[in-house]
């Protein structure tokens, strides 16, 4: 076994080809991703719940289920308009603990560090998660922190686990859309994604757009109060954004999802730097937004129940759950054409989050 | 915010002090690790359960108390003999798990993998830990894959989460060490750090050692039922090895030990690798042994019962608690003379685990 490692260290002579290794795309949260959990971890891991694929998982201690999901973030540079890697990494599992129709309570950090941090870079990163703790509510309970030699990582690298409760009566899941149901985003797609993208060396130009990251309890709650169990499907549209998640979604319920172009909620500084970077915006992560697919008929009460919450002002809906082209994602566009909205298969943006 | 961080992507043209900078000391588990966390990690967060510093928490959700442990592995090379990164981050959280008296039932995994790791490396890895996780009876629950770019991180880091359930009437913790107790070891000391030193690139001699890589809740669920609630304190002495564990009990439980050197297991080859080396075994990383801290009249019970399963059959008791020299561990050697076995300021090994 080690030699194989050995090689691999080394460099070998006769260099694996790229499809035998991994690349960039394999962690876009797109459909080399997904092909990558299906070929080479789920045969390794027996057991339902991973199966779920949702973004965290339900499971039982005892009589009691609760809800865990953990995430790892990598995203660079550290800190970026709006926000930095230490409140991504509470907001983005804790939003995962949310989606799942859970109450976040308590959460687990590990931090990889790089031989040679500023102090005063991990002082500002800690601060901010602690901050964003208290913001959502969690209380981080366990901890661990390593350190590698300068060039084996990039600054820091923080893992988080959420644990939560669920709610009695509240279990949105991906594979509850039905044909009928709306479909409803918080507010203006893009921030994070295009902020973080500003924020790296070698971009000619600077963009004034921040980073959406928030914890979106508050608009669960919001949601569940509204409409209850009208609530099918929620999620935080992050890495791949609010086309990869409705894909997503589209095939764990065997529906299609209609999205009309022309109520997107995206914000003109997004677009146009989407525009001269050549990304397209439903693709860029959001780390501050949910999609909820609800009930058809509730629709307007959980609009109005979204836009009562500072983060929801501008919830609106975007489209329509439909028992055609099950698995599809369809973009209606302005003049009446339609296009589909496939899973990109690799990253647009890597180390976004 | 974000020019510091690009500054510390540049390099500043005044280089930060190596005092104001992570040094590859603070993730070694000896007294930079412990610094760090007290000056800079736990101000940060409030809470009880963090503070409680153990190889996990325990926690309460609704009316139940469960246990969460958490831990990144940036072992290098990611193959050793003995193991690999796979088996080693599950059984190093699902014994962090156990030495909180509690059984481990799930699993959580994060992947940092770098571009261009090959996947025939990722499938042994994963095979590894899919063996690893059925021997210890856990269930992969929830994970997630990030990938950064080739020379960003060193092949693959993985981070995991232990979940577990307290078991009626066993609640072995740091600080329960009492005066009168025995300490007990599990088995022969050393064998992972120096397996995976052995495996390092430079080493210019090959070491006939294996890493004892394993799941200890065999061990942990004998000495339960044979002596029960006169097991005081659980602690597998990973990173740091034995010394540095028993230093942190001492200071926990405001107590001395007393180690008689005579009688500390420690393989011929571990002895003379360390020799060369330079390296002091008893601060050399385990992942397959425990130090069981139980009431002294339960010693011979709880060593006969540790001496029935395969991982314990070489179980020997090393030393005694007392109330003199609270907090320091000493060793009584051969000839009469004591000394101080202090923790290490900093890493004698990096990347062990």
């Amino acid at each position: 076994m080690t030699s194989k490692s050995l090689d691999f260290a080394l460099g070998c002579p006769m260099p694996l080809p790229e499809r035998d290794r991994i690349q960039l795309g394999h962690g876009s949260g797109g459909r080399m991703s997904a092909n990558l959990l299906k070929e080479r971890f789920l045969p390794a891991f027996p057991g339902e719940v991973l199966r779920q694929l949702g973004d965290g998982a339900s499971l039982i201690l005892g009589t009691r289920e609760i809800v865990v999901s953990t995430d790892s973030f990598v995203v660079t540079p550290l800190e970026f308009p709006g926000g930095d890697i230490g409140d991504l990494a509470v907001n983005g599992t804790v939003n995962d603990v949310a989606m799942m129709g859970a109450v976040p309570r308590y959460l687990c950090a590990g931090f990889i560090l790089e031989e040679g941090l500023p102090f005063e870079v991990l002082d500002r990163v800690v601060a901010s998660m602690s901050a964003a703790a208290a913001a959502a509510g969690v209380v981080l309970v366990a901890g661990d922190t390593k350190v590698v030699e300068r060039g084996k990582a990039d600054g820091m690298f923080i893992n988080t686990t959420g644990i939560g409760e669920l709610q009695e009566g509240f279990r949105p899941a991906p594979h509850l859309a039905r044909p009928g149901d709306a479909v409803l985003v918080s507010g203006p797609l893009g921030c994070h994604g295009m902020a973080v993208m500003g924020a790296r060396d070698g971009l000619d130009f600077r963009l004034e757009i921040e980073s959406d990251t928030a914890p979106l309890l508050s608009l669960v709650a919001a949601l569940r109060e509204a409409v209850g169990e009208g609530v099918h499907v929620l999620r935080d549209p992050t890495r791949g954004g609010l086309a990869s998640a409705l894909n997503e979604i589209a095939q764990a319920s065997g529906v299609g999802v209609v999205l009309e172009d022309g109520v997107i909620p995206i914000p003109g500084a997004v677009a146009a730097a989407c525009e001269v970077l050549g990304l397209d915006p439903l693709y860029v992560a959001n780390e501050g937004v949910l999609v909820a697919i609800v009930d058809g008929e509730m629709a307007s009460g959980a609009l109005e129940a979204m836009r009562r919450d500072p983060l929801g002002r501008e919830a609106v809906r975007v489209g329509t759950v439909t028992a055609d082209h099950p698995g599809l994602v369809v973009l209606r566009t302005g003049v009446g054409g339609t296009r589909i909205v496939d899973l990109l298969p690799g990253d647009q943006l890597p180390r976004i989050c």
